[in-house]
């Protein structure tokens, strides 16, 4: 094995898209996780877990702009030649799931989940092939209280992870208006050119924000060419057609009662439009009744959200205010998260509608705005202490005193390399410890131990070029009886939290 | 879509091997983790994340007994027709990750992760495709500190998680006191013959446990012929070198003591081999000075582990109690984790050796035997107060109280179908709620709301069938002022807990 190996040697890398997260990140999702799934609890959701992957034709598919050839997803084939994909949400996983397990389940049925999701595109700056989600969902319900709780779960989420009110906006809209305007329009029912319109009007009004009202109607008429010169087709609609959709896409929004007025006046006599102002309605009221008024869920018409399976309400949290990052670039944030009512997503295996509705977190965008406002939650994990090896002959003293410190409860490590001094000491300053216990031959001739505190703060100081410099300098150390090693530790740690 | 999904109707299930994880075992396990998390921090690792996929070989190939055509691990191409694969454990993905970005980590490097690993393998009963593993690993010493380390480290896991001193054992082994063992009967050396050899040796020792000396040793002979009548072919050893084998597998083991007195003499003048006892030695005493003796960590020259990449100390941790099942079978839980030194998995990125070691949790095999003995950690959560809606029109008012017991901290739901009473109580029965909260039209007009306890100790018993009938028998409900509402709530969990 050794010798072929050494005749091809694998590089050591990572496809594109995919990351390794470390130690720093990876404990700052698992607080923000901790926050957001204390939030999930005290709404009552129950958590639920399911694989990562499953029968291609479960999952379904309905990722919108699928360009690439795998269809958005990872698939592969297993013994019998049947096709299973990674999940690309935790929705599609969920609907089979209460399918699969409906007689048994307590309905409605609330369950929040978390974990990754894999889609097969084209990777970018924040665009991963591996991604977390945090979703709860409500399945077996068709009032629109169980939408209305979504958008106060989410803010309270946002809230709890240290965002303030005022800097975000939990923005809902409903498919049912839009259906309904597109009835106005005549582009309804099953035809496969109207359905093929219907999808570039969606597709069209998600780009209000990027585009602006000029690019969306160009979109919605014969097409849009970019600044590159990439062309993309409209939708073909014509000028009056175009202007109702504008209309609607630009609705007066200065306030929840005015979104309802214009909205209702542009679905007309549509059925299924007025059903869905409707239900805008009873959403702002709920979320009122608790004091979630419009300043954190705020009707919004632009609201399309990509996915293909909602039905009804959807919704978009989003972080409205700006921040500067590392390189002094202003940068918005956007949306962290969304979800709506889909209907039909069980349908698809039972037959017979089970409502549904459910709300979803980005997990990694959210963590990133985090980052950037210095929003922090939960308990910060100190480094270790590391007790060095003066002599490789008493590593087992050294062993000895490492024991003692865990089973007080404090974070150490023995030093396990191989070399000296010096390189321990460089070690522990790159681990970040807190200090290093030494014992070397004076001390263990003398029944002591000393302890070198190696202050967090001064060390990580960007003014400090010379390690070496303010080490020796600094009289951050103190001989104690070995007796006494767990607490000389204890008080070197506590003065530097002081 | 919706006509076209009529045609044909997914059916709703998980291929086998793979399952759903209920809310209460994600609960457990969060739990286990969070014990197991506490642990490897305190022994001074950090968490690092790697995606679910890598290139396949970065990955590389190192499990036992692939005898399905995808090798055991679960592949697919990417755009450029590359070959992935989802990790099979989370060594390798580490040793490429070390590899990668060597010059940046402080070494040793020593970092703990969790997550699901995948595996293409022939389902069976408690055997997934996806199960769930968690590592520490310390990667760039060749110290048998390190490996000593793990050895306490898991000792403090399954204490940490209720498994009482005396019910494990960390057993522990030396790969090249085998390759001692196999140098001394002739056939060490790259020849392939001796190769193959040597992999059937191994996996003969793996089957002492199973097949007991008397199958081990037809294993190394000529073959043997199980109960099915199947026939596995043998490693062809003389009578002379199976001897050997059996005299290194049986070795006396009443002590570590007496284990390294025989291994000494067995491995003869194999350098190799005793350079693996001595490693042994210095394991022991290193456990032994922390209070680690033979009855938590044991010298067991069985212990072989199955994957291909360790090349030095392997270790097994064991629970040694029986205990019965739900069926009133007793189960033997055996090997719940184990780890080794895999000194060569880096280098096959980096052409120099980069000594290494790791021990792995197997979650699901482990948190099975802590179901059966009882054991429990962290924090059990209590199911939702349900607040039911007696009248549609006063939707809100339910929101209201829902809202007012969760801003409390009490985890709560309004009761979000659109059925009756009784169907509202069957729901909160369902979900085990500890008490629902009224508000009739009764309550409305007098300015109350009735609390009903729903006491689950009672309700869960089995003796009692007609839950109309205990409920309606049970004085538990108490009526009082809607202000109060909180504090009664808090009152009838209290009440519950005490």
């Amino acid at each position: 094995m050794a010798k072929r190996d050494k005749l091809v040697r694998p590089k050591a890398r990572l496809p594109k898209g995919l990351r390794d997260i470390s130690a720093d990140e990876t404990r700052a999702t698992a607080r923000m996780l901790a926050a957001i799934e204390s939030v999930y609890e005290l709404y009552g959701f129950e958590p639920l877990e399911t694989p990562a992957f499953e029968y291609t034709d479960a999952l379904g598919k309905f990722l919108p702009d699928q360009d690439r050839p795998n269809e958005g997803v990872f698939s592969f084939q297993d013994e019998d030649e049947q096709w299973l994909s990674l999940r690309y949400d935790l929705t599609a996983p969920l609907a089979r799931y209460v399918a699969q397990n409906y007689d048994a389940l307590a309905k409605p049925f609330r369950r929040y989940q978390f974990g990754p999701v894999w889609r097969n595109e084209k990777p970018g700056p924040g665009r991963y092939l591996q991604f977390m989600q945090f979703d709860a969902d409500t399945v077996g319900t068709a009032s629109v209280a169980a939408d209305a709780e979504l958008c106060m779960l989410a803010a309270d989420c946002l809230e709890k992870l240290g965002i303030p009110r005022g800097e975000y906006l939990m923005r809902v809209n409903n498919r049912k208006v839009l259906d309904g305007v597109l009835e106005e329009i005549g582009i309804s029912g099953e035809d496969e050119g109207f359905a093929l319109q219907r999808l570039t009007v969606s597709r069209a009004i998600d780009k209000l924000d990027r585009l602006g009202g000029e690019g969306v109607r160009l979109l919605l008429g014969t097409g849009r060419k970019d600044e590159s010169g990439d062309y993309t087709k409209g939708a073909g609609l014509t000028g009056n057609q175009a202007d109702l959709i504008m209309a609607f896409v630009e609705a007066e929004a200065s306030s929840n009662a005015s979104v309802l007025a214009s909205l209702r006046t542009i679905v007309g006599t549509s059925v299924t439009g007025g059903e869905g102002v409707d239900e805008l309605e009873q959403i702002a009221a709920l979320c009122e009744v608790s004091g979630y008024d419009e300043t954190r869920v705020k009707l919004d018409p632009s609201v399309v959200r990509g996915l293909g399976y909602y039905t009804g309400p959807v919704f978009e949290a989003e972080l409205t205010f700006e921040a500067r990052n590392d390189d002094g670039d202003i940068v918005r944030f956007g949306s962290v998260g969304g979800g709506g009512r889909y209907d039909g997503l069980v349908q698809r295996f039972k037959g017979v509608e089970v409502p549904a509705t459910g709300f979803s977190i980005g997990v990694s965008r959210l963590q990133t705005a985090l980052d950037v406002i210095g929003a922090t939650t939960g308990e910060h994990i100190s480094a270790p202490i590391v007790v060095l090896v003066m002599d490789r002959d008493r590593l087992s003293d050294s062993q000895q005193m490492t024991f003692e410190l865990r089973a007080a409860g404090i974070r150490a490590e023995m030093y396990l390399g191989t070399s000296g001094m010096k390189a321990q000491m460089k070690y522990a300053d790159k681990r970040g410890a807190p200090a290093v216990v030494i014992e070397g031959e004076d001390e263990h001739a003398a029944g002591t131990v000393t302890i070198k505190d190696l202050e967090k703060g001064l060390r990580m100081s960007e003014d400090i070029t010379d390690n070496e410099e303010w080490r020796s300098g600094r009289p951050a150390q103190v001989t104690v009886p070995r007796g006494s090693l767990v607490e000389a530790v204890r008080d070197v740690l506590n003065a530097q939290r002081g």
